[in-house]
């Protein structure tokens, strides 16, 4: 039992120097337990979308070579970071371990069941077994083991979810919150990705937020699509488009706005290349808010300079403060929301 | 002579529907010039920093190789976009032609100076002939030909500045503008890569609008840098370390703080890897301001979420109202400014 670095640098194998996220190589020996570590007994890894769309696309969603494939990932680098993604996801798990220093001094106990709110692409993962892949809710239930460390944030999963809820909507638990921060009353928001569960929380919040005189767009990508959308009635219109397309996206938002730009774009999607089409339909001084982990950006900043937009273009943060009781609390206020939680999850 | 886009989309040659900047070929075809555009008898291209880096490195610093490179580059894309880095640049030419749509409705004429304030990652360029590279100032000076969008952006070059002063300033206009925005009275702000061209800018600015009540504190390499730098009178104290060391970094702004993370962190470096660097040193609900062509999206997103920290991550849009008259502006303003520029730019 020795004591670690509050960021879990002692576990960097390579390069040295790098923080646990960026290094090639974590130490993922559960073996040894350091005194300010958390040891969880992993249940399931929940994927980030943009890394399981690769995985997925690039194994031409043949389950085994999926799961040979995240092997592969955990053998190479002690942690699951997509390599083409660069993205983690998170896990759900139980308290095995509490390290010494660490007892006593956190609300955890052994045995409580918890999601880590830190990325999988820094979290020290050792991977036993693939139970099963769940293709559409990008989930891997398995046998395995996972460290936190100090400056990781974690949620106990509260009484009245169901795991899989819970685990589904934390991991997106950044998007809400920021959208809660973001939306002001009277403003007009497009969001890109609506039909999808992190699309769908910010629709609700961004609703509630720029209250009755706000107007709140969802992109889909065909009649269907928008048509589920809209059931929800968290979107005012759907914006009908191919979010690869800016120039469409761009008329039809304008078409739907009455010919004005929006005040917020945030980008809820899980494919590249849709920068443009974010900043295109944002009005100069608005805000571009990218929760995709498929956003370059160079795109961003050399694209909006490109066609000379002043806007604000924000880099998603994973965490923001509060962000779990906020989602939670979401799906709390929201029925409908959250049946469709439990149908597409449980 | 025909009727073209205003975002140039009718010179995207693949894939088509994209927008030219994140197309993978345009027509760089000059001899038809359509009705919207603007033909530039170019002078020289200043390359995107992080762009120059890259080839040099790739080329073991060998003018000729480099010079190769960038042939392959424009021969390949129509363009000069860095496929390693996705970033471009700017150029300085002579208005050769305009557009019968554009003629009198702007405020050129042929034979006028400017320097476009677009990336040459989505400006048609034909080159002729590399003169010469002026490695450490990242300028090469070329017959070429190129064409400006009706969506882009470009400034007079001032009669009161010579043509590479002028160049080398509006290439980075977008950091000081951007931060003349974001710096309010009293604030601590942390400049990464404040040696150089972009971050000595910032660093003017940042202690105008911090006040007298503000710290600057300037990221240097090592104590020669941080000597020169702290000569220029613009930071307050230098923090020296490695800026890919973000512990250090971290380390060393408490230090130079007395114990407290700082409001705005800006990024004006070239070299990848500084994400922590950048976000670690910052207070939560405080700003880190990406100018930096080397950043990576998914290492700040998941890097930021990673250590808990709720900061407002920025990407740096080159352009920003009115970027080209406040950094014009910022070397009248300050007479040791442009002195340093005319030494290194003329």
């Amino acid at each position: 039992m020795v004591q670690g670095s509050k960021f879990g640098v002692h576990r960097v194998i390579a390069p040295k120097g790098a923080l646990p996220q960026n290094c090639d190589k974590l130490d993922n020996n559960m073996d040894v337990l350091y005194d300010n570590e958390i040891l969880i007994d992993v249940q399931s890894l929940n994927i980030d979308s943009a890394s399981f769309h690769q995985i997925k696309e690039s194994c031409g969603a043949d389950e085994e070579k999926m799961k040979a494939r995240m092997f592969e990932i955990v053998e190479m680098q002690g942690k699951h970071r997509n390599p083409d993604t660069g993205s983690g996801g998170m896990l759900l798990g139980k308290v095995e371990k509490i390290g010494k220093d660490l007892e006593g001094k956190i609300d955890l106990k052994v045995g409580d069941k918890i999601a880590t709110l830190v990325s999988l692409s820094l979290t020290p993962l050792r991977i036993d077994k693939i139970h099963k892949l769940n293709m559409n809710i990008d989930r891997a239930d398995i046998t395995g083991k996972a460290i936190l460390f100090e400056s990781g944030i974690y949620s106990k999963i509260p009484e009245d979810f169901s795991e899989a809820v819970a685990l589904a909507a934390l991991d997106v638990a950044g998007a809400p919150a920021q959208t809660a921060k973001l939306v002001k009353p009277g403003q007009k928001v497009l969001i890109l990705g609506a039909t999808g569960k992190s699309g769908m929380m910010c629709a609700y919040e961004a609703r509630k937020r720029a209250g009755p005189t706000g107007l709140i767009l969802g992109n889909a990508r065909n009649e269907d699509r928008a048509k589920y959308m809209m059931e929800y009635g968290f979107c005012h219109k759907a914006v009908i488009a191919n979010a690869k397309s800016p120039i469409d996206i761009y008329e039809k938002t304008l078409e739907a706005t009455g010919g004005e730009e929006v005040d917020i774009v945030i980008n809820c999607l899980n494919v590249p290349d849709c920068e443009m089409s974010c900043i295109l339909p944002c009005k100069d001084d608005g805000i571009v808010y990218f929760f995709s982990m498929a956003t370059s950006f160079t795109k961003a900043a050399l694209g909006a300079e490109g066609v000379g937009k002043d806007v604000n273009m924000i880099i998603g943060n994973g965490y923001c403060k509060d962000h779990a009781e906020i989602t939670l609390e979401i799906l709390r206020e929201s029925p409908i929301l959250r049946k469709m939680f439990e149908e597409k999850y449980v």
